[in-house]
């Protein structure tokens, strides 16, 4: 059960940004912009960062949502984001992915755990300014929504067919705010 | 040296927000609504909490800076900001200020170590819903603000004026956007 009264049956961070759309907005605002609005990086991934990120934080609810969301936009390769889920380092990604996942990872941990060689790694494969920025920003704010999600213990559907329909809707339409309880 | 080249010379996240300020926007208005607008808890309050989990995070620039703020803030007070950085059990805060920062300090190892009890203990001193939805999102957006600044080893002065000019500054202003660099 949520640690504070949220709308019933409404999971995870919708339930949450119902609860106070004041300071909920802007996390949506955050996440269509840095998940789904330009960057060197597709939006798949960008969920697969994410996803990646909150499996480290064993977040469920956002694992699952990110997880639906990255295998709806990976299409074909959709395989790649279970492999992401059980082994990071061993997930048939680009070698420019690969590296961006070790500092997604270092990130989870603090963001003093990336060094000088995580950065030169990623360099080497190609990354830019904007692909080592959106990566770290995009482990930063999961590492977030994760705590905000479970430090409240909010609702974490165990249906999987719930998830590959929020995957289906994050995949189409992105991150928009659930319309707050008629008052 | 950061990770990424932003404009030389700007500390901390001011920097990284001029380097994109399309995320920069939300991250700077989610701290002003988060920190500033109305809550149950004084801005020297969620201050304080920021601090809290920034120095647990061992982030030297958003510690230095929001223990700045806080003490602003504190007043005659002051004292108990750096007692808390010292250690958060025995800061001369009030009972419901005591539990709070445990909660915080659960979500900033992981929301799940948010247990039961910590949350039965906060309502015993009188913590509504908003007082601890509000800690438990603060404690979880300065897990993301730590990362952002270390993980792309923005600059941190090293001069403690700098950090006091900053404290004078958040604690009449809040949290505005800086200027793009001119382009």
């Amino acid at each position: 059960m949520p640690h504070i009264q949220v709308p019933e049956g409404v999971p995870g961070i919708r339930s949450l940004v119902m609860f106070r759309p004041e300071t909920g907005q802007y996390l949506y605002k955050l996440a269509q912009v840095l998940l789904r609005e330009e960057s060197p990086l597709t939006p798949a991934e960008r969920e697969l960062i994410a996803t990646h990120v909150s499996a480290r934080n064993a977040c469920v609810f956002c694992m699952s949502s990110h997880a639906a969301a990255a295998r709806e936009l990976y299409k074909e390769d959709r395989a790649i984001v279970d492999c992401v889920i059980r082994d990071g380092d061993a997930a048939p990604v680009t070698p420019k992915m690969k590296a961006l996942l070790v500092i997604a990872g270092h990130v989870q941990q603090n963001g003093k755990n990336v060094t000088e060689a995580d950065i030169a790694a990623a360099r080497a494969e190609g990354a830019t300014d904007r692909d080592i920025h959106d990566t770290v920003l995009i482990a930063a704010a999961f590492s977030m929504f994760n705590r905000y999600v479970d430090g409240l213990a909010s609702f974490t559907p165990t249906d999987p067919k719930e998830y590959d329909a929020m995957g289906v809707r994050l995949a189409a339409v992105g991150y928009t705010l659930p319309k707050p309880v008629s008052a």
